[in-house]
């Protein structure tokens, strides 16, 4: 399997740690998205969509969508619960985190940490939006070691990869502790801390 | 099985469609947003995200997010293809419909249907967005009659929700002629014309 990703990206991230979870050998090709190497003819051809990440399978049949990857590369895995109901508040939390944190959460680091925006010149709808989604987690989180229960699952590879650079889009883990305490449980489940 | 669900929103549609498909019995209790009965104490104690549709089970535990909804009805239905990368292009289709489509295609017509904006004033950013979508979406159909091979699907449940109305927010479908024929066969299939 060839992963197309770019190292800065969380969503990419994801990828690369679910294949190294569940040991699933891959080349990962480096793509630098800032160069627009996402935007080439050949890239295109793998995916219309021009985003990272993008997964080519063995038998040559692309992939792309973070969440979906992860999903086809973890099935019958520990990281999907066998639990019916547990399985889709999984799928809850994943769609979630692409509607309701990605967009603020990430997109704030971007255009900190990568086009140089004042964190006191981000959008207000970027910071509120985001600080609501960090919220929802810790309230997601008083109950329970993980998203899902007491066992690490998709879910959490999905909304770690944005939470864990938060602070690097100018919001402050400090006001959520629980949020806190799981990223570090959750980095010590996937081996990446 | 309730399910709290407005009308007037494709992502509460798609989880009525999805449950008529399989069969499966549920009272339908109409939320009305815009009147903020989505924030009352009562429904953010069901789901903290205030929003809908969100499913209280028979069991009494609730589910929300649309496509976790529909993915959970539908498992074991014709609805889920069997092929394992099939089901991973059913997934990449719904994750981008959340993420690429409806905060622009959904957004654009619930601000002229529902606030009565002028299409004239959308921003730029929503009439692009989703112009693009739409037009992804026509390549994807241009060699297949359904978004995921020839049988309907879960992708098309979760697609044709908001792209049916897309004229409602200015986009005309005329531009799209396999988007066009490919919603008359989805609505056929569902039984929802």
């Amino acid at each position: 399997m060839k992963i197309y990703g770019d190292s800065k990206s969380g969503n990419c991230l994801k990828v690369k740690w679910t294949a190294d979870f569940v040991g699933r050998a891959y080349d990962w090709i480096e793509i630098d998205t800032m160069r627009g190497e996402s935007r080439t003819p050949a890239f295109l051809g793998m995916n219309p969509a021009g985003q990272v990440p993008t997964v080519v399978l063995d038998d040559g049949r692309p992939l792309a969508q973070s969440n979906a990857i992860i999903l086809h590369l973890a099935e019958g895995s520990p990281l999907v619960p066998d639990d019916a109901y547990d399985r889709a508040r999984m799928l809850e939390w994943m769609f979630w985190e692409q509607y309701r944190h990605e967009p603020y959460v990430a997109v704030a680091r971007f255009q900190v940490k990568y086009l140089g925006k004042a964190v006191s010149d981000l959008e207000a709808r970027l910071v509120e939006r985001g600080a609501a989604a960090l919220q929802r987690m810790e309230g997601g989180l008083a109950a329970s070691a993980f998203l899902v229960g007491d066992r690490v699952s998709l879910a959490d590879v999905a909304l770690v990869a944005y939470t864990r650079f938060a602070h690097e889009g100018g919001f402050s883990l400090d006001r959520y502790p629980a949020v806190q305490a799981w990223i570090g449980r959750v980095e010590a489940a996937l081996k990446i801390a």
